[in-house]
């Protein structure tokens, strides 16, 4: 069996759960290969050796650059700060390495665009870290519209609700554009813009508004709500979207939302049924159909197991937990490295969702509707 | 104790439902007032006569002009199709008749606006049917929201979905704005309008896309959701809202949301506690509040009893249902005629709630922002 | 059409929920008679005029034994504290009265077993109080079980719960025996097996733990949950039971449950399907079959409409509250009278729920199974 | 750091849940001691080195007489059929290993207490699977109880529910005695005995009904529900439970509910306040204080995060599944061996437990009340 060797750089939370991840993928289910925890890289050799020893990785360093270059590694694995993604992206691409990046790959889509024209000739497999989308009941949903179990898409309406901008630290360095913040549209809306255009296809056209309801504690007190963010990231957004297949979309995000546990949830409505979803229930999916007797409509919450894509267990109901989809999202990746094919979501669909988010940003800024550009078809 | 007698036009669906308010109201609670139910209004005699009976109405007539004329009558309660609302209110109006008139009083806002005017020149009591906002738990969120328990609002996120299109006439009244029909954003937006603005003050500028994704039953398949009108009513859609006071908006309406039983739900988010309310569970109200302790933060699920704003029953839990809003409703209005107030929401409300509306369907056919005119102060 | 004049004794909760109820039930849909609300019986000329007055009855009175003699009533509803249900309803019936009592009819199933047999004698039509069970969705649980669609009865899990004991005045006459209090088993818990054998079938044999938890404020914390109770009702009971058709149950009652809001509460599993009610979710079934697809299997969630058994409205979703739940009963009641048949549940049903309940408190007392009498066939 | 080697007996269901939460702990948190997965043992040299490939075990084999000898290997890890759990423990005590066993260690408490006895003689810590108790929303559950904010423990109602019944090999071992199966009461009904006990301490007496209600597909459909089983074990459950401490208890267990996904499910109430948990919503513990303020009482619904007792997170909402509740019972067990204390729940727990089982099938048999033996000290 293949063996494959991972060069981590970035031992923070995400270092950590993608550790999780690479020690159950392959206990889970059978991935075609052998994956050896081999480099964790961080920013001082105390930090990088004492989370390699935590964490469960071989050896450590402080040299991405050298890291990149190693011929026995085939995965770089990106979990630093969003401002340096786009930069050992570029690197680990011309070394032939395939790439696991944490999103975003960047906050320009120009530059996404060029990453993805460089993986695509260098011809490694890419994919980025929209891992909320790779829980059992969404690829079901995924499903049951593919099929068209659930009709034409008719509306589809998504929020993800975090409190976490409560007593956080203001000057924590996802709060500052400066330091690769991507903003509450752009770090937790693209997870529901991802889900959306899975289930709904693309979306062509959006309008938008968006605001930073927080410099500091008390901003909002004192400006009603607006303030002039000063490099402040965004925290609170709602859009519109029209999908090219004429559905309609209604999206929400927020920093500030009390009492909700970083709940990722959408509902989306076909002409023969709908489904919704919450993360705060990820094993299950609530569908209903219109085709049903009179006296037995309503929803019915099915619990995802192991007659559902990408389940494991047998016996619904056991628990599945953010460190088991995220395993289930590195098996995807791996299976594409072992079969020759391509991942999903890969950098192509990064960019575009980029783009989407781009495009959301602009239409905040311009007050107007703000057109998606098409996404390219590979070259 | 003074008496009131109330002439009703329209025994419809609605009709029923305010003679079961009548019925509750007095019972319920001292109103400070008999309520009689002295004449219902319908189209024939034998219709007329049959519905007075079966409602229980003491006379029936044909004419409801004779019948705003009687001096013994004291309240026109108007639930005819829309397309006459208009003209039965203002006829009322002029008699100096208190007038309790189903939503939309029309769905033009120039004409609500010289409605609401002629009534302030007659000095009567009028009430508008935004029955829902009366739920003792969106009594309670408007108080807590009023009471700065809330803190500053940030963001409020609304639907309400139906799936009364599958399977639905295509030739109702309803569906067809030449006989009065709304459509989605009129008919059951307006409800969560009246919500939104409830708790968070006026909304001040919108975003939309509406869509009529039905022409029958097969329109969808064929037009890919995007069907010539041609004199239908819209029956989804989707738009952002800016408040006066800087929060933000996000609303769906959809009466092709299958499995979504009456669903009006909304999420309301403020600097300091968050609440949930859905229909559907009409009795609670889900309250979070930022500065719980630590390990006790979360939404509280709270069910209404008689320590809540229009709350009936000290044992939470017995149950209420559309009747006892509904009598609430009336409890309301006929408890400002007695005592000479003014009755909450009014003829003027309503009139902001079309102007709301009306920017909805000017922003989705102009394709962008639209300032939704400002309430005026009474004359 | 038959006209039916009523007599109320007793204007208390009760005595208002029943006089909320008659108001509904004619306007609701057709019984096939008009009700009248004659006369209000209460315990003073000013306190029974004024409660007339409140709930709409025509005239007052203080004097049961002459009302219960009047030719021109036809139902006596009987709505005192239970100590007096007995006396007046014997009067009642051997009047040639139909009647409508409030739980329990008595406390004593001998006497209720006389009870019935004189109704029976007399011809005249009763129902007693199982208010809850006319809700749409357990009517509709209910025809599931009895039509085969959930298959053989396996095993039945209920409980009533409610928070009214804390805080609540010592000294009420809910909470002696002496004053006709039930305890938590007779005054609650005879709700959930009224429900059970609706829907299983008799109960044969029962094992239980019976505790009065509090008496006043501090009993609990001097004395271990176990006081001596002086004539005090119990509390809080927990019971097995054991069906005819070999099923098997588990109940729980309590009057100390923190958080909980009147919740009756039940799921019942078949060898093909099981059902779950929650009274705080009235209007909803929740409904699972073994015969799904794989991927498909769950509880739906059915709101009851009118497709649903007593259920009133076209559009599920508007609510329903205590008063209708209540107005269904005396629809049912008044159809029997009109249809001359039998109500349901009638005294002889009471009796039997009396037998389990003195069942329960001998296995309490007597610390062993405890069969119950079988259910007698009508004489 | 001390290293720990592990011999891992039986790769089956249990073997890959403890492989996935061996890789876990130590990455999830630090435990004090580098866990190394050694020896995985199965029954065939080929299923064994398959097994150990998979499940990343260095190395295999099929002898565990000469595993549980090997000086090298510091813990025993059973997770065989239950069969066989009591003589493997017996040898790995004897050979001074620490010991980690599935549930139960043995079908016969007088066995169990034996073995308790061997490994205290031994100075071997022990543990057992009891792993749903690990979830922290029990965890703070079983703190709120024992710091008195939820005061006297008054009643705890619990059910464990599966379906895995339909459509089962009515072969498989599970449901035999003969092969060690032990039945619904004491595979699942066990968990909930372990919790019930955790919060309100031991159980005193039970009374108890269990049911065998399948002999393969057709069995309920001839006989009613009752059958004679001929060595298959209960698959259905009913019992009370009064704890020393007065309170009551009321508990259900099945493998037929249809439409239940692994559900474990528990009530409790005290004197102050109450709490509600459902493993199916296992982040979350409902809590609800009797000392709230009038118009704000109601369960809220916490969801664990790093505030709460063996939380990870920070960041409540992220999700735990069945692998990280394992991996915090071995973060547990490894503590124990490293500070050289005693785990919970150890063999001497796991006797307890099975002397309840014991007691609840003797209640059940014997058609009474019976007692449970006091839990031990140490000797």
């Amino acid at each position: 069996m293949r063996e494959l060797k991972v060069g981590l750089i970035g031992g923070g939370f995400m270092g950590r759960a993608h550790s999780l991840a690479y020690a159950l993928a392959p206990i889970a289910a059978d991935i075609g290969a052998t994956v050896t925890k081999e480099v964790l890289v961080d920013a001082t050799p105390e930090l990088a050796a004492t989370l390699a020893q935590q964490l469960g990785w071989r050896s450590s360093s402080t040299d991405w650059r050298e890291l990149v270059e190693r011929p026995d590694i085939d995965i770089i694995d990106i979990c630093t700060p969003p401002q340096f993604h786009a930069e050992i992206a570029f690197a680990a691409v011309a070394a032939g390495k395939h790439v696991f990046c944490e999103k975003p790959i960047t906050n320009d889509s120009a530059e996404a665009a060029r990453l993805t024209q460089a993986a695509l000739d260098a011809g490694v497999v890419t994919q980025v870290g929209f891992n909320y989308r790779h829980a059992p009941a969404i690829s079901f949903a995924r499903d049951l519209l593919a099929s068209g179990r659930l009709g034409t898409p008719l509306q589809f309406r998504a929020s993800y609700l975090q409190e976490v901008g409560f007593g956080a630290d203001p000057n924590r360095w996802r709060a500052s554009r400066a330091t690769g913040g991507s903003g509450a549209v752009g770090d937790i809306g693209s997870h529901i813009i991802d889900m959306a255009e899975l289930m709904f296809g693309d979306i062509r056209r959006v309008s938008a508004r968006i605001r930073t309801m927080a410099v500091g504690e008390t901003g909002w007190a004192e400006e009603g709500g607006q303030v002039d963010d000063d490099g402040r990231i965004d925290d609170s957004g709602v859009w519109l979207a029209e999908f090219a297949n004429g559905a309609l979309g209604s999206f929400a995000v927020s920093s500030y939302a009390s009492g909700r546990k970083n709940r990722v949830y959408f509902e989306a409505d076909g002409t023969k049924g709908s489904v919704e979803f919450n993360w705060n229930s990820r094993e299950e999916l609530k569908v209903s159909y219109v085709d049903e007797a009179k006296d037995h409509k309503g929803f019915r919450t099915i619990h995802t197991n192991n007659e559902h894509p990408d389940g494991w267990w047998r016996l619904a109901g056991l628990g599945t937990g953010y460190p088991e989809i995220s395993a289930i999202q590195f098996q995807k990746f791996v299976r594409a490295i072992v079969d020759g094919g391509q991942a999903d979501p890969d950098f192509g669909h990064a960019t575009h969702v980029q783009q989407v988010v781009e495009a959301i940003i602009a239409a905040a800024a311009s007050d107007s509707w703000v057109d998606v550009a098409p996404r390219q078809d590979r070259s």
